[in-house]
């Protein structure tokens, strides 16, 4: 049996898988022209010329002016996807700022914007400063924020699946906020949000050291730390949205190890918290002994959690980022060394490869990630077996 | 666009699918006439006809005697899925004993075989009895090894996806054994291997107190404690088959635990090691202090691990399984008294609802699901997304 005549049922899965292996081919691999999207999707000319003409129509694809005629006759015709088709926005809302990016479907930055807010910024002022920089950062891309197809939000605590923030000890007022409704007033697209950790490692994940990785395992370390996990290139949420709390446990040493770096005594009196760490580091650059233990004991007391994680995930990478992955050089031996001690398998541990932004850049992964669920999934996630034989 | 005539790939892909929903159909609700089988399938009654016909004659499908004829003329044809078109054999081979079962595609043990081993047997002399067992088993299902379609291997310790023993500290030179190769000899299908803690919890998801869960911890919780964990109905193995070993860390408590059950004062002599904590567990239910202390002590450090586990995974359930679960009664409150303590959520608590042969239950399963993998899958894992639309 080699031809089959299909219809109803069978007949819309087709027509959609292939207008999306289109789209798809488009987004994977850029602008071309109908022949090259004839082989990458293994369609005839004339049915992908049907396809890209339907989604010019309905505005994913555009047609382009080839970038050279192809010899005789008229240049051949080509298409790009429409990446401004749709715009989204990351907000993350922290302890001490709150920024904003606003981005086209390939995640390309169009806009920008970012303000200081205190760690004692009641929530709902908190709030009115979010919606006022996502505001200004849909401003700087030329857009209303009512036309966003997506928003996602990161901010600290645990956040449920639903986008209620179930529990938050850094902010004020923050427990039992409901993001997504909190934003009703301001965007009319869907809402997303994510626990700040996983939102940075989504980041990394998508731009950052962790690229390609199935099963990673990703430290946020500044202040507080935080932590994000790749299962089989799934970000581990939980069944309400809760994991990722070991650092909640004594033993992990995530809540202790601040101390160490605060009680170092060499501290000037004027050096603010959140400069703390860099000082210390500093120091321990220089050579001071006693700022070089305090290091040590920081390093070891966030090795307990860390090695909990590598012995309960066996990942293939660990991911070193947040604030504290800019003195990954005093870093990331020592905790290597605790962790030779502690587990079976080591992976290896590197530092991120984003020097910023990780929780905002998440949360434009989330709002992009939302998008491609929505309208880009096929639902087809591997190979079909081969045919049935009997055994 | 409602009709299209397909060929090339995409017939192949329809057909597939089609025999597939077929094969899926009657393995889903048993055997069924072609009138019930062209509904549950979406097909036309004579394609389903057809593609009935054809699985019959490659043996994954069989017609049967209808129960009731349906008044008038002939008897509709039925079908049924023939589960004994393979044989699949599941092998625990523990540090006391090895227990081999044979079951058909169903998962309906045909035979099964246990012999005793002593912690000590060395590798060649436990692996030699591993496939006498496992023959033995075979031979009460009326079956010689080398008819096995599929072989699934539990063991302890820290097994790679090829199956090579990477690490094993409770068996003598178990360390390095490559389990597919060492039944090469004995069988002519292929071999999984498996840790023995998540292979129960495999078994404890398919017919124990798991079922349907999703995202599940469970606790194997024997002399030496395993786990087993879901995330999204995806057993968690790791990078290298190195996960769920978070008992390696001093902080979880789980190497701690048993010297509470050891180190009670009223043992006496002659009880052997593997029955120290059923034994102390029966003067902690008769009301002695200093039985009731050690299963505190014991609960109390096993919970360390436990909270880990709940804190990083937020599970919908946690199971506790293996020989400590028939102590059940004494362990769950206190259990979920620490966890209350440690932990932000805490989940439901409930004992295994298998009594025992969690294990090579288990390794069936492994077996089945390999199985499922090569003949079944047919990559489709989700509904499509809506067709595309503008933003």
């Amino acid at each position: 049996m080699t031809e089959l005549s299909v219809n109803g049922a069978d007949a819309v899965l087709l027509r959609r898988l292939r207008l999306l292996s289109v789209v798809d081919a488009l987004r994977r691999t850029g602008p071309q022209p109908l022949t090259a999207l004839a082989r990458q999707t293994g369609l005839s000319r004339p049915i992908v010329q049907t396809l890209a003409d339907e989604l010019t129509e309905i505005g994913w694809v555009a047609a382009v002016a080839p970038a050279e005629p192809n010899g005789v006759g008229r240049p051949a015709r080509a298409f790009r996807f429409r990446a401004e088709a749709g715009s989204v926005a990351g907000l993350d809302i922290g302890a001490h700022a709150i920024t904003a990016l606003v981005a086209d479907l390939d995640g390309e930055v169009r806009g920008r914007s970012r303000i200081t807010v205190s760690p004692s910024t009641p929530a709902a002022e908190r709030l009115a400063s979010a919606k006022a920089t996502l505001t200004e950062a849909c401003t700087a891309a030329g857009l209303e924020p009512a036309r966003l197809s997506q928003l996602g939000v990161a901010s600290t605590g645990v956040i449920e699946h639903s986008g209620r923030v179930a529990l938050s000890v850094a902010l004020p007022g923050w427990t039992g906020i409901d993001i997504p409704a909190a934003f009703a007033d301001t965007v009319r697209c869907p809402v997303v949000a994510e626990n700040d950790g996983r939102a940075a490692a989504l980041a990394e994940r998508w731009r950052g050291a962790g690229r390609d990785v199935e099963d990673m395992v990703y430290i946020h370390a500044g202040f507080r730390t935080g932590n994000g996990v790749f299962v089989g290139g799934r970000l581990l949420r939980g069944h309400t949205g809760a994991a990722g709390e070991i650092g909640a446990l004594p033993s992990s040493g995530w809540a202790e190890a601040p101390t160490h770096l605060l009680g170092f005594s060499g501290l000037d009196e004027e050096v603010r918290l959140e400069q703390t760490a860099e000082f210390v580091f500093s120091r321990a650059r220089a050579g001071d002994p006693t700022a070089l233990v305090a290091t040590e004991r920081f390093v070891r007391a966030l090795a307990g959690g860390i090695a909990a994680l590598v012995l309960t995930f066996d990942p293939e990478l660990v991911v070193f980022g947040g604030g504290i992955s800019r003195s990954a050089d005093l870093v990331l031996d020592r905790l290597t060394a605790e962790l030779e001690r502690d587990c079976i398998r080591v992976p290896p541990v590197v530092a991120s490869s984003l020097d910023a932004e990780w929780v905002v850049l998440g949360a434009v992964r989330v709002a992009l990630d939302a998008i491609e669920a929505r309208y880009f999934a096929t639902g087809i996630s591997e190979p079909l077996a081969p045919p049935p034989i009997a055994a």
